[in-house]
């Protein structure tokens, strides 16, 4: 499941701000999470979607069901990383998102981790089927 | 400006969270603007306020227009301090509020502040006088 | 693995505030992780644990190695809810806690997760032997 | 006191992350000061300076005495701003930087703010003189 920075076609970089940084010098754990939700509208902003936008005219949204992070090793204030996102898995109504983050010039990621989506109706909060254009998005990667 | 803590008929406790401290091992400056917007949400509770509420309610709501912090002594990991709030100023449509921040048993503050609000009526986004009770609060602790 | 409330014999209460909601007026994703910290930190005080002064003391520390967090109903702004924690695990130098956000009254958890720190040796940076005491502490609660 | 877009001679540019925002849609308050921050970390840096490194080499080390900032308009999910930086005062021992964030394409700014530095000496925590290189360059930007 840990995939080396290779297989990501798509990674967003982040200097680490101070204020991200706890007593040990390093990021605060939560801190990932946010480095994943921005990378996530960074790679379906490159491929064209917007998702404000999209929401409103389709009345279809989604949900964050699920996180996961694994941290292998730290990352320091002031350090250039490499946020790679792919989609790993679509399901009927949910979409996996798979990131690594990378240290500059490193193969190898220094954490991991699994965003899940789930879509819904807004009108009628039932789940809908995920969108065609992930579904491409997703196959053109592999 | 800075009141010692018999100035504050209201405080509210925070123990500091690891989450919001630096690599310093202190209280990252921005942070205290969280918890002076908590406390003014406190202090206005427990004067029976439910701003969201009353913002739908009567279409008025405010809009943040000041912020000041002035850090005299740091704040560390695990500390219980207590944050004092009080109205300093009601003018027409604007309402100050001043801040301290107080270690447990101290009577000087660590760090003090100023947060200033403007009333605007959310349909002609005019501002608005600022509604009777809280000039009512303010005259109650002078 | 998602106990309700009757599981936990430690929980620590939180009041939303408002720089953790987000534009749809929820939690933001991220902000769970600083709870559970918090709440992990507060578990173990409540057992009479200090792991700033341990950790200098004994030279051993741990580090976050996963954090995993299920999402089933949103918290807005303002709520109260308590974090459960119990250790689910205790392996050889791992330390798994279970973590669930409860709304006030229900029963079933809105937020589920799971923090796994494992411990290691500061100077030789090898991993340890979890401390005792956290063992005992997760045979006394099951 | 408040300086358009061409009185910064360095900006920095920063893309409204989803976490940053509040239930308004808009950069919550507390945030702007993480953005300062930033900037001024990068300002150093665009000088040649590394403040980690040369607070170790020389044992003085700055701290932040006061923050200000003041909201003339709200800034939104997803919007790119640039946050201009200058020295505004350098003082026997302070230095008092001048922020303003400007929307893509304005001269006026939306927020305006000032963050101010006191040096002092990490072994007998008094306060020094600041540095020569900040006053060079304070001269060469006016």
């Amino acid at each position: 499941m840990t995939h080396n920075r290779d297989a990501y076609s798509f990674t967003f970089p982040f200097r680490v701000r101070y204020a991200e940084v706890d007593a040990q010098g390093i990021v605060f754990n939560a801190h990932y999470l946010t480095y994943f939700d921005t990378a996530i509208t960074e790679y379906l902003r490159a491929d064209g979607f917007d998702y404000g936008a999209e929401a409103e005219k389709t009345g279809i949204d989604f949900h964050v069901v699920k996180t996961l992070v694994e941290y292998a090793a730290p990352v320091r204030f002031d350090e250039n990383v490499d946020v790679g996102v792919r989609i790993d898995r679509v399901g009927n109504s949910s979409l996996t998102f798979e990131l690594g983050v990378f240290g500059e010039g490193q193969s190898e990621p220094r954490v991991t981790g699994e965003v899940v989506w789930v879509y819904t109706d807004q009108a009628s909060h039932e789940t809908v089927r995920v969108p065609d254009r992930f579904r491409r998005l997703a196959d053109a990667q592999n």
